[in-house]
């Protein structure tokens, strides 16, 4: 491959023969890549070379002296797991599928790396696999929510999803989950719905298998939405089948790529909260959104509530405002629109005054003056600014209550 | 009346007039029974006796010395403020009425005062006026919780009130609540139906109007229900109106009862609201119920929610925790009570494991190796444990997943 050629390319094949033969999160692995390059660990990793003594030491320094963290053992027993795999390596085939489906794999130092998945640290993903409108670049984390929740989402949890995800996409947000039924579905759905053209990627679909596949199945027509009009996203490479594992760390992207997380609707128990406690590992804000206290859809987010690890979220504009700086002109006041009632910003003694006004028959202000408890230099005084007000008239008979309700 | 002889009587007389010439929170007054005593307060306050210059000096020093609180105008204009009540003074009267509705005057010093209300500190009223079953005493706010919110409540909000009353009530709390529509009445109906004999009080309304009357007129019914198997009470004497000055000062007294306030339905402007921020300003647990983001009637709760102001509540055992310490023994796992997944407990090596296991055709374990990432030795070892917890069995073929789901 002509595009894999010199330094760069050499590191690009590297990382994707290494995201085959390593699993996601394989902490010998990423340790031995960060202290001898893609390169050097892809052929100790295939068994061409061995590690030294002053690798071995960096790597107990990056992975932590322990007593059952002897490096030597360690990375003997990840040779041992790696080995199986080395026969099926094919990097360049791999890169060259990629491209066949218009993707691209993204490596840390490309200008598309994204700069938010600097926080997992040692833990950051080899590569990226990207597929879709990857030229307008990823979002930064500022401008992307993640939207997360069940499978089994409701009714109530679907139009929710819906209108963030809408909301989210009107103030310029990209919307990220996970290519899932339920919850996760409906946010992709309804960011594409919402997204004009020139507003680059609307909605990314962190997936936990290989891009050559759609999965879930049902969800094949919207994910080849999402990367027509979208993008997907997977640290494992094509081939790759989505097994638990790749799914708890698939949440941990979500969770990095996102400014927030907001759990939308989940179980007591639910992945949607490991997405949820990823996010708060990273330091980045989490919100719930509140439902029914009866449906089981929301114990989880509620429990998230409870215990303070998320902040209540009931619109677009707390969800945009949890992932980064608020843009004022974008943000709507929904929710503080109730008129003001007649009795906002007045005083202790006009409320008494407020309250001692008859509403039909007038009455002089000496009554006034002992219903409400007041002096009638007083209710004089007040009566006067009530008028003002038009919360109070007066007639043949006395005061009333005026015509402001 | 014989019962108000001696010294103690003398003091619940003046008491009982003072709570008819001044307002709730009436700070200078407040401040002049504070320094005077009840018996010269009222002497002070119907102008037989003035204040001397050591009393103005106490009285600044209760009240604060600010240009604006001059204590010697401050006085003048109270004493205006009380001037056109004094010809209405009745104490002995009010205290014989109060007695044949069955009920009593509760005065500072009293066994039945609770003394939940010295954290009002200067602010605490002057007495309480009560109906019911006083004898069995007034609840200890670590055994009552005040259940708030619309009056216009939807039949979420009754419900959830219903299960919060019930539940309260079978943990051994007391309710309180406002007497109004919706919430309030149905979290005192609740409470009623579920207090068996000889539990004591099961809820307490406490009211912005004398005890004479019931309001709102179509709470009768259930009113006087209160008044006989829980408790009436109000700070304000027999014969007063219910101003919305009263009403706000009553919300302060549901805080100041209770061991936390729980709102249940608010709409983003409320009376209950109120409430909670007094709860808040006592140092008080206040709880907020979650309900669907697209009702109204929970835009209050949410808000309080967010702002971080109240903690997530969504069934009793949470509302009876926030008030006082648990009764373990009643405690109930609501919500905690999903099965475990089969994956539970399992380190990485068998969950990657578990993924590889085909459902129906068993597979060698070579090809697991390569499937799961993992060396030979490491998938027997697995396959060892998976097997154990039937997760995983071997058959003609190879090794398949175990029946257990």
């Amino acid at each position: 491959m002509s595009a894999e050629t010199g330094a760069r390319g050499r590191e690009r094949v590297a990382r994707a023969a290494l995201s085959r033969l390593m699993e996601p999160s394989d902490w010998v692995g990423l340790a031995l890549v960060a202290a001898a390059g893609p390169q050097d660990a892809l052929r100790i990793a295939t068994g061409v070379l061995a590690a030294g003594r002053r690798l071995q030491e960096d790597l107990a320094g990056l992975l932590g002296r322990r007593p059952e963290n002897e490096p030597g053992r360690m990375l003997a027993e990840a040779l041992e797991r790696w080995a199986p795999r080395v026969k099926d390596l094919a990097p360049e085939r791999d890169l060259a599928t990629i491209a066949r489906f218009g993707g691209t794999l993204v490596v840390p130092g490309d200008g598309l790396w994204p700069a938010a998945l600097a926080d997992l640290q040692l833990g950051a993903p080899l590569c990226l696999w990207v597929r879709g409108r990857a030229g307008d670049g990823i979002p930064l984390q500022e401008q992307a929510v993640a939207l997360v929740g069940s499978r089994d989402s409701t009714g109530f949890g679907n139009a929710v999803t819906a209108d963030l995800a809408t909301g989210l996409v009107q103030r310029g947000c990209h919307v990220v989950s996970g290519g899932a039924y339920g919850i996760d579905a409906q946010a992709h759905r309804s960011a594409l719905a919402a997204a004009g053209e020139g507003q680059g990627p609307a909605t990314l679909a962190v997936m936990a298998c290989g891009l050559d596949r759609y999965y879930p199945a049902g969800n094949e027509e919207l994910l080849r939405a999402v990367a027509a009009r979208g993008l997907l996203i997977a640290e494992v490479p094509l081939g790759s089948a989505p097994t638990r594992w790749r799914f708890l760390q698939r949440n941990r992207r979500i969770a990095a790529l996102a400014g927030a997380t907001v759990v939308v609707e989940a179980r007591w128990r639910s992945g949607a909260l490991n997405t949820a406690h990823h996010a708060a590992e990273l330091g980045r804000p989490v919100g719930a959104v509140p439902g029914s206290v009866y449906s089981a859809n929301s114990a989880g987010t509620h429990r998230l509530l409870r215990d303070g690890s998320a902040v209540c979220v009931t619109g677009a504009a707390g969800a945009a405002e949890l992932a980064g700086p608020v843009d004022a002109a974008r943000q709507d006041g929904a929710g503080r629109q109730e008129p003001p009632a007649d009795h906002d910003g007045l005083g202790v003694e006009e409320l008494l005054l407020l309250d001692a006004l008859p509403v039909r028959q007038g009455v002089p202000v000496e009554k006034l003056a002992v219903v409400a408890g007041l002096p009638v230099q007083r209710v004089l005084a007040g009566l006067g600014r009530l008028e003002l007000g038009a919360l109070a008239v007066q007639d043949a008979t006395g005061w009333r209550r005026g015509p402001r309700r």
